[in-house]
């Protein structure tokens, strides 16, 4: 890469849905000039405004397909729930040699759910940016949101190559890391890395919202000794986050039945006051995080 | 008060311990000028040597004992386990007058363990200073660690009222906002925003630990998907940590029971695919967010 920008990746640029992901994506092509057009659709007229006034659209529409016509890139940035009605609106539009990509958490459900949907010469390639805040809506992206963090694809085996190659291209411009796998593969190793710990914060969340009245107040009071950062991870967007459960059930159902064991165990150490046990598991925890450091994800 | 520093709240401060708490109080103590000396305990000269070379010591001794001699206040900052033998080691060498304090996670212990070996007209206030990082030892410090956030004091009926007040005039100083409370529902309190979420932390990240190879790696390479964050909490020290789960566990065990059977249901819902009922409780996890933020303790 040289210090010059060059020339745009692709000439029409639509994103489907302009929350936080999409957003932000937006604003790295504006940033570099990755694409001669970028079209916006979006479910409500508010959001294609805001989107509009933030800057990050050449066209906005409340129609997916109107957005895809033409376009070169179709980047869905929805919640999961709505890839199968999207793809059967845009796939009678899409131009030959056009690439539909996406952003979800979930890998194995976009290939269920878009590509049966897309005419012969279009090329699917499902992505993920492992990258995120709990902040929702165009308002809260940012350019940098994914720098230093890994983008995961997940093509078809025999998808074309040049297609892969091109979506590739943009994440790196993002300042990401781009790794190749397979969708059950991501799919699993999401469930413990994201859905998992998601579904833990929300969870203990509500457990949290359902106490007697006398200590919710001081819950929230008292958040500071470690519980905030939970409230935190449980303010990212329901309707993302449902779709994220209902489609990857068997992963995210594989490593809660692992997770609920050793929370049996831990449980049993505790009412049997099993210190070494305990420091056993606590030190260990201490060590991955080394790794984590280690690997600058931290 | 005013903006000319006050004369020192104490003659003669000992911590004992000066791990991450106890260094920060030790920089706020020499910060504001709230001792005319403090001495520092702790169990290895490695430690005694780092207080000295960051200056948050004017004596320091491997003997608990030789510190608390003629204090004034003693606060204990080791881990909770250590109390007993620490209260009955330096409960003769304690003045009349003296007060003794702490900053442990559970109240109902200290009591406990501590008030018996008290010798008659030394005052025992509890606190807790509900403010910490992952990060321990002497130079993981830093005297802005407290600022903003809630001490809890939990003297019995009848302490001292002068005594109290002190105590709470430190804290202040410190920059804490004070409440007062009884131990029991503190430690109940604590453990639902403290103490469970550092079980659950410590849980999945060991949970991640015992996965197999192929996965493992994985794991830490993808953790901005909000692993990191579950880990970042995970690396809180194992010691301090096992004894608060010893020493708390009638209420630990009641929390984690509640939690137990709302994550229940949340598998539930995912096995059976109920979108609605999943959406519902992310939505009010959601709304105790905010009322974390609105609480400035985000």
């Amino acid at each position: 890469m040289t210090g010059k920008p060059p020339d745009p990746l692709f000439g029409r640029i639509a994103l489907i849905g302009i929350g936080l992901i999409g957003s932000s994506l937006a604003r790295v092509i504006r940033r570099d000039g990755l694409a001669r057009h970028i079209a916006v659709a979006a479910r409500t007229q508010g959001t294609l405004d805001k989107a509009v006034e933030l800057g990050l659209a050449d066209s906005v529409t409340l129609d997916a397909r109107d957005a895809a016509r033409d376009a070169d890139l179709v980047v869905l940035c929805t919640p999961l729930g709505a890839y199968a009605p999207i793809a059967t609106d845009i796939g009678p539009a899409l131009k030959p040699g056009a690439i539909v990509s996406d952003v979800g958490s979930v890998k194995q459900a976009v290939i269920r759910d878009v590509e049966p949907h897309l005419p012969k010469g279009v090329h699917l390639v499902p992505a993920h940016p492992v990258a995120g805040t709990e902040h929702s809506g165009p308002e809260s992206g940012f350019a940098e949101l994914f720098d230093g963090r890994w983008c995961i694809l997940t093509p078809a085996a025999g998808t074309d190559a040049q297609a892969v190659e091109r979506v590739k291209a943009l994440w790196q411009r993002a300042g990401m890391l781009i790794e190749t796998m397979d969708a059950e593969h991501h799919d699993q190793v999401l469930a413990i890395t994201s859905h998992l710990p998601h579904l833990i914060a929300y969870t203990i969340v509500g457990t949290a919202t359902d106490l007697e009245d006398y200590l919710k107040s001081e819950v929230i009071k008292y958040s500071a000794g470690g519980f905030r950062d939970f409230t935190r991870i449980a303010a990212s967007d329901p309707v993302m986050w449902r779709d994220v459960f209902l489609n990857n059930r068997e992963a995210v159902l594989e490593m809660l039945g692992r997770f609920s064991e050793d929370l049996t165990a831990v449980q049993r150490a505790i009412r049997r006051g099993e210190g070494d046990t305990l420091h056993e598991i606590f030190t260990r925890a201490r060590e991955l995080r080394r790794g984590v450091i280690a690997a600058k994800q931290a």
